[in-house]
């Protein structure tokens, strides 16, 4: 056997243990008992312990040096490109580390739960400082392995291929017309009747019937997935074998119906990875940003668009009964309201950026110690007040209300927005280059849509690197301006 | 670290990973998309060859002679001894012959399905000589590298310390007794009213309210546990995390609630697993007859007694409404019907050993080659009128009926009895050691019971040999005469 077929053979195993986590990761979200937790807190440490032995083993580093000289095909090289990446990542950072930050992280998580609930940043800031300084160390051992800057070598663990510089050219223009943007959403807004609010309550049944239905509409294929509830709603298990879960409130529909089509967006990228790929690295979806840009494509480009809305109206009545706020008009003015407000999870499509971008501001001088600690909270509220034009009135509205930074998750915020400005440019050429789209939207077909982005994204996988897949899906680079036009175009127009 | 200690985490490892599987097949049976069984049974091999590598690794070996040289307490050495019994099994038999006799089973095990619906043994036989004949050579391995016959190397793996020999002394007695028995149960029966059949339907929310009310009442921790359904009900799950299913007919409760009690036996054992020794052979169950003897303890001797069914016939009522059925003493004769039948899963409690008996009649000359297999159907048929007193109609009620042998189970029949015969024996000394048990079994109060099995049998895990551990636990060795003399009390007197 090559050596790249042995790597082959590692990394299947690799991927199977990934796999095996991932549905006990769901188990753990869905359906275990209380008790459970200690053991299934063994089991998955035990399941990334030994992915990480696999990847980090000096065979595999002989491997990949023989691998190189080998004759490979075009998805192949890729492949063999993705294992060096993993490799190399996995190999920069000394166990000691990953160790410390595990456990920084572990603990700070459990303070900041408390600290949210108390509006208390004092109660968390130590914990939080432990965790910047081992992010910080990890992120330099990386950096200097991978030839990266630390905050570049952060961002490659989320998005790979992702670096600060570009961050910041795609960032620029949004950070210079959306104060504008915002406000004149909010003037078109005011001029406009209010939207009805359709009156509740909206049993859960009826939601999940209505979710249900939308999914089988969206093409997601249920004899490989399930939809289940959680605290959290995600999209996890594996492309054979889909778990996506979301929370009911019976008082507001749409929050749970968005978040199905959020993460049915999530889940129909990984159903679609190439079949031929699967369990190796370059078989896996092609980073945060991208995986982002699916489920926004779903959830916002289609489904807040006038001619779903046209189809949803309709089935609104069907599963909850007349209510005059059933009008497609009104339902478009619903989904696409615009408010200031001080929570990112909350956020409009308008307002969102603003959330991130006010993140990113102040992520990397958290890291690099130009920004202390104690003057996050202040630091939060000038960037809030400029940005999105709210000032939080505590900080479990502020600075405490992302798990992220005190889970050690650093470089994650820009992939939102860089999801959504990639679904804005994916969308445009999808009904470019198959004007049906949009028509069919308006029956509630998806096929269309979805048979371009399983062409143009889904089968690809992480054959490309992820500005070079958008190029060649949409025939230019990652342009800002389409995002700012489709927001201008439904906000302003 | 010591060797021992080193052994220690190593266990804890292949432990940890056994729970992961648990789990995983746990999904399967119960929530699992048809489109995820590629993906599971990869995941589950890969999980299975890790927990192999891991115990038959040079370094294991090394570690085991080490460790005999310390000083090691009592627990600790009864792990040693249980490790280095897991070592020698696993290395027994070469990793290609284990490949070899999981493809012949899986093979034969898919082509049973067919033949039992088609009572077409022929179909399946070159399929099952192919197990028979894996299943003979890793007997042989086996019984080579542990001194055993090969057939005692196969009952060693479901029931350690367990020997032909010992099976036979403990057989021929009810061999001897049965006939008569069963004979006399019948007249018995004929002697009395015919019991009231109560009249359905039983719908399936108020069979498995019923299901919860009574598992609460066993003692079943649902902070460390789940009910669900399946196609074949198990319990599964791991000590912390207890996943026991059933499934519901809705014409016919007692499937489902029987079923349930029995399962709620086995997980009332596993929970009741010392915590000090979680993960450790050591602290694993003794065995598939002790097993056995927990879930039958639960569901043959508490429940199905008089002063249990005393206290349930008022709970059917209140679950399923008035019926003539609910007296205590009608429940009895329910609960204590008994039939000459063909199948083993159906069986009541004193054909149910007879049936066993059919098949540890065969099963050696099946493997030996004294019996052929194309005279299977006929020596079943033969056996089945001596021992149970019912010929089978076809081969799909006769030797196609089980899964066991096609699914490479030998050795497998005799624990059923063997934990029937130590239930009864335990159940006997539990009352001789706290006369308050049937009295409060008679208020639904499992305590005593409980407490009993929980002091006796679960908190000694693997610390003694089986049959070290039913005499510790009622004072003398295991009895069959204790066993018949319940049957003889429950059906004749």
């Amino acid at each position: 056997m090559s050596a790249y077929q042995l790597l082959q053979q590692r990394f299947k195993r690799i991927g199977t243990l990934a796999g095996a986590q991932s549905m006990l990761h769901w188990d753990m979200a869905t359906m275990m008992p209380s008790g459970g937790s200690g053991a299934r807190a063994e089991q998955l440490a035990t399941l990334e312990v030994l992915q990480h032995e696999l990847l980090t083993a000096p065979e595999t580093g002989d491997l990949l040096e023989q691998a190189q000289q080998e004759p490979l095909d075009h998805w192949q090289a890729a492949n063999l490109r993705e294992m060096l990446r993993s490799h190399r990542s996995a190999t920069a950072v000394p166990p000691e580390l990953v160790e410390a930050l595990t456990k920084a992280c572990r603990r700070c998580e459990m303070l900041w739960r408390e600290a949210r609930k108390n509006d208390d940043f004092a109660a968390v800031r130590p914990a939080l400082a432990e965790v910047i300084a081992r992010v910080r160390e990890s992120a330099a051992a990386r950096g200097a392995a991978l030839g990266l800057t630390p905050y570049d070598a952060l961002l490659e663990q989320y998005q790979p291929g992702l670096r600060a510089a570009r961050v910041e050219s795609l960032f620029a223009p949004l950070r210079t017309a959306l104060p504008e943007l915002i406000e004149g959403a909010l003037a078109a807004q005011a001029a406009r009747p209010t939207p009805l609010v359709p009156q509740g309550p909206f049993p859960q049944a009826a939601q999940e019937a209505l979710a249900r239905n939308l999914m089988e509409r969206l093409g997601f294929p249920f004899d490989q997935g399930r939809l289940d509830t959680s605290l959290h709603p995600f999209s996890g298990g594996t492309p054979d074998d889909l778990r996506i879960t979301t929370r009911w409130d019976e008082a507001d529909y749409s929050s749970a119906i968005m978040g199905v089509l959020h993460e049915t967006g999530h889940a129909l990228y990984e159903a679609g990875l190439p079949r031929d790929w699967r369990l190796q690295p370059v078989g896996e979806a092609r980073g945060m940003a991208v995986h982002e840009s699916q489920s926004l494509l779903v959830e916002m480009q289609a489904c807040r668009s006038r001619a779903f809305l046209a189809y949803l109206a309709p089935l609104l009545a069907q599963h909850f009964g007349a209510d005059p706020a059933w009008k497609p008009e009104n339902l478009y003015r619903l989904a696409t309201r615009v408010e200031r407000g001080f929570i990112r999870v909350d956020a409009d499509e308008v307002t969102y950026p603003a959330h991130v971008l006010l993140r990113y501001e102040l992520e990397p001088a958290l890291l690099s110690g130009d920004l202390p600690l104690a003057d996050l909270p202040g630091a939060w509220r000038e960037q809030a007040r400029a940005l999105v034009g709210a000032v939080p009135p505590g900080d479990g509205f502020g600075c405490l209300q992302d798990i992220h930074w005190y889970d050690g998750a650093f470089g994650y915020f820009p992939t939102y927005t860089l999801g959504a400005m990639t679904a804005a440019q994916l969308y445009r050429a999808a009904v470019e280059s198959d004007a049906a789209i949009p028509d069919a939207l308006e029956q509630g077909d998806f096929t269309p849509l979805l048979a371009w982005m399983r062409r143009e994204i889904h089968a690809r996988a992480s054959l490309l690197e992820w500005e070079e897949l958008v190029e060649t899906a949409t025939g230019r680079p990652l342009d800002p301006e389409i995002y700012l036009d489709h927001l201008r175009q439904r906000y302003l127009g």
